[in-house]
């Protein structure tokens, strides 16, 4: 069995994993306070060009997405999300279980726009509504799309004049920074706070988040505590950022899986089929026919989204830094023979 | 200045007055554990014809949902409404601060149908999304429009067939028993739990929860009491209710309302303008030019709702069992005037 | 049936029943935008001498807690509290539901103390630990004991010294008043934030939150909404507030509860018997034989606190605006019978 | 520098990590529904002798006992624990972020006693209050001491008889189990829900919940999710239990660590010092003199706990599978040394 489900079916990479049996038995203090930790924000203030941010590894990414929104409003303010938004759909509500509403807009290829903000702040004119104070955007989207520089930026002044805080869900960063769309010091440059994912590139387990904006910095990690997210062994999830970002592995292993995803669309483009967001990032949306999904599903594992119309379903294919060009190959081949079968049929 | 903005500008029906002012200095004791509440309680049992439900009456509205809502739900679990849902809107994210999603449904004329609910239920499919578990219906519903008997029976199925707990939003219900459409033993026959309002219907503060399904029933006071509901005096509410249900006057106000709102309504079509939604109850959404609404404003409050387009606006205009008729000739008087102003002068 | 239960076993005051009767028909509009409202904060910022004070009508003692606790901290934030304190104790853990931890402390006759609240913040001292970050004190306090202006001063030094909010739940405002112990401005002086309680001193519902510090004002309503304290009708509870305080009525009332418990007091004192407590207020906790007690629950209504020893209850006996002069003799008489016969048969 | 101060300052056993490394690039499905937490929960069910228990394998302590608890209880509900229990100190206050309260009593040498239960239980005995639904203990307690099989069977009776679940902190379960004092058997059957930490015994990270009592485990996966718990990488934890118990390796880990503490214990004891705790397990706690401490923190790293007299301090001690004998050696020559030398100087 192939698997397209996601990013993350496989550990780490090997160089992480040996430089955590280096420091395995090394002793160091718990709680984010060792030497690694240190050396790992360290190393990630450098890559973002923002040397006086906070950095804090936690280990998850609904963790990561709570503990920073929940600590960044107060109890009657409300975060604005694209409907897609990965904590409008997949966090089993854990937003709302701390206190918050999102606020879902309609979003275009995945993405949120400076109008459906201002729409959704606008529809929140009085005190029987929650306040909307934070937006909330995932780069690379939820449906492989991306956020140009340029977007970013708008969507930053749309912020900077309604007074909201502009958050950024990097679940997929490397993906994103490796299209060379955009670089860390930007997503650092429009954002009050982002996090860099590294579990569904390369690592472990470990998310950083980046703290640029001062006034999210104060007691932070007494948030990150209450929130169960204060790892014992931090500085185990800190080995891990330190080898990728003090050996230049993250962006790469961004570009083998953008590769593996590029090589998959083209492929299956090729065949004839289309897609149902434009994605240059490893997450790929083909509308097949059914007994074309069918036909593959004994030899590759891979997610339905929707249904696409009564005969065609929008699937999801993932790659990551430890897909094999073979396994690629093997599906393109695949899909082509099932196609071939299905026209003579037909 | 002639109000149209809302059924809560008055205090309450003078009988209820006269009641509080005759129970104001007997002694009882606290908590709604007096005479006066276990009486209540058993004329609203009565009136609903369910001889075994608790009856629990708090001082608001939002208050009650959230108190009912958050104490039916387990953790990860959801609301389905209807988007125009006063829980989804109008309540400062209160069910969301009390840990729980609400899911928005497109809504029918402010309903919600079976096919949104389905939808709904289908949509949360995994461990990663919400549990949905209770379905929230007003009745009237927030843009006047109203649930029939085979409507709510329909819902009840699918809830059933879904297992989801049905709740409604009973703030105006008393404008809702007096279109005849429905009544409180049908409401109390499809719902788990339900309110009636008060406040909005001739009381001065309060509103009867009516829990029908027995696995709501354990332990309902702690919450209260949790959510700041368990009023010291519960007796001075209690009295109100005695008033409303004993000398059968809880319908006729709504009746009364109605009526006041079926006049305006009927008024304002016959001057040929149409309605954002159809409501037989005390709410009413006439469409109007804007060089109207300019030209009313001096002498009629009422809040405008939504642009319908870019000259028109959608208005809602709300009556009581307090509004006089002179009023509502008054208004329908000089919208008739103004709309010939503006004819002569086009 | 005497009883000395509680003090909210009657409704209001004759004058607060005879304005809101007047008030009742005026048409206002909602949520204490009012002119009344308007009208009634002004007089209690007066009463204050603290014109930049925002005040908020709520209409329960738990439900202001709760909304002025949970609006004033973030979420790793604790509040002190004496351990006989009402959020500590009698609010079915209405503060920890809002997400809070109360850090109880040893209460010196119901008083919270300079070194209790310094050794609480002591023993706070790293990550894994609450904040504490709010120091929470009643006036009277729970055992009817007070604080004077000078241990007022105190703890607002430490309270500065610590960086610790100071708040001050004045359910019992009006009788602490009485005393001449202490005056409003002086509690405006010291407290950053506190309610002035009506419905245990005069009014049918209403508590006046009052808001000093200026930190916490913003945006305060939205979190009154979103915890279902915004009253519809505000104005109703606004109107009594007028009354009390227009009226120069809310000391007064005050005076003869105290007036009533201290001639409960100095009876059973010269009875011989002893108290729990050191109270000049409505609250008074007299040491009585259980055989004793036993004889008096016939005619008497009052609630036991705890075990004093094997043979020994202690009480609490609370008085109110509404105790009659002729219930205090009934009991001293009474209590005096049985006393003598008890010792006839001893 | 030489640590005493836990029992996670190092990774995790070398068999572990080959273990680790050998799945890494095995391609799992996500979130514990892979073969190896399959079999992990399996070698677990089978290692208390639990076959319908549930296992779900969490990342933290602090994460495990908030989902657990806020997982189990109504919202009214409070949980009982000793006022040294860890959720009542050291999760910064997670319980209550969750919405309830922590009942703390007095601790017996740590531990809860069926007295103090029965007390706290009696004390909450009205809808003011919270109900308390819930006991926690921690075996080993925070104070190194250990409840027998007998007197955790006192604790079942208790809860038994006043309906209350029992819940079990393992975070040093293997310390506990390497005492022979109780068995995984043991525990599973008088509890109703129990994590076994492996974070602190030989794991990188992970706790695996046990739920026993069929009534907890419903829906329990959407409150793990929610609560940020969910990992995608479930069988990178689940590959670290396989090694631990398949190769009995969970117990003999935890021996270690009880030797180098008993080791410790008895040439500390020898010296003539004495013990705040009397502990058979990984933590120590010494009462040593504050020149003798002075003397060693140049070369040894362990933590304060309280000032036991003006001279005297309680210092812990904590060993864990990773101490080296030479360490211990090294700790009593030190304290030999300089206990002589003050001595003589004295």
């Amino acid at each position: 069995m192939i698997r397209f489900t996601n990013d993350y079916s496989e550990g780490c990479h090997p160089l992480i994993l040996d430089a955590m049996a280096r420091a395995n038995l090394e002793g160091n203090p718990g709680y984010s306070t060792d030497p690694h930790s240190i050396h790992a924000h360290e190393l990630i203030r450098a890559a973002c060009q923002c040397p006086d941010a906070d950095v804090h590894i936690l280990v998850s990414g609904t963790q990561t997405n709570t503990t920073a929104i929940s600590g960044f409003l107060r109890p009657w303010q409300a975060v604005i999300s694209a409907d897609t938004g990965h904590i409008c759909v997949h966090e089993t509500g854990a937003i709302e279980a701390s206190g918050h509403k999102c606020i879902p807009c309609p979003n275009m290829d995945g993405k949120l726009t400076p109008d459906a903000i201002r729409a959704a702040y606008a529809a929140h004119n009085c005190v029987h509504m929650v306040q909307p104070a934070m937006v909330y955007i995932s780069e690379t989207t939820e449906l492989g799309t991306m956020y140009t520089f340029e977007e970013l930026t708008a969507l930053r002044a749309v912020c900077d004049e309604l007074d909201l805080l502009l958050y950024i869900d990097g679940a997929r960063m490397g993906s994103a920074l490796a299209t060379g769309i955009i670089t860390l010091p930007q997503i650092a440059q429009v954002a009050d706070a982002f996090y860099i994912g590294a579990t569904k590139n390369g690592a472990l387990f470990g998310e950083a988040l980046v703290l640029c904006n001062d006034r999210l910095k104060q007691d932070f990690r007494f948030n990150i505590k209450q929130r169960g997210g204060l790892m014992a062994k931090g500085w185990m999830l800190a080995v891990q950022f330190e080898v990728l970002f003090e050996n230049d592995l993250f962006v790469p292993l961004g570009q083998h899986a953008n590769e593996m995803a590029v090589r998959l669309r083209d492929g299956i483009a090729a065949l004839g089929y289309s897609f149902a967001s434009n994605s240059e990032t490893n997450q790929q949306f083909p509308i097949l026919p059914d007994t074309v999904i069918a036909a593959l599903e004994s030899d590759f594992d891979f997610e339905p989204q929707e249904k696409a119309d009564d005969t065609h379903t929008i699937i999801r294919l993932v790659t990551s830094w430890a897909t094999r060009p073979e396994s690629v190959e093997a599906f393109l081949s695949a899909l082509g023979e099932v196609t071939r079968a299905q026209e003579i049929s037909a």
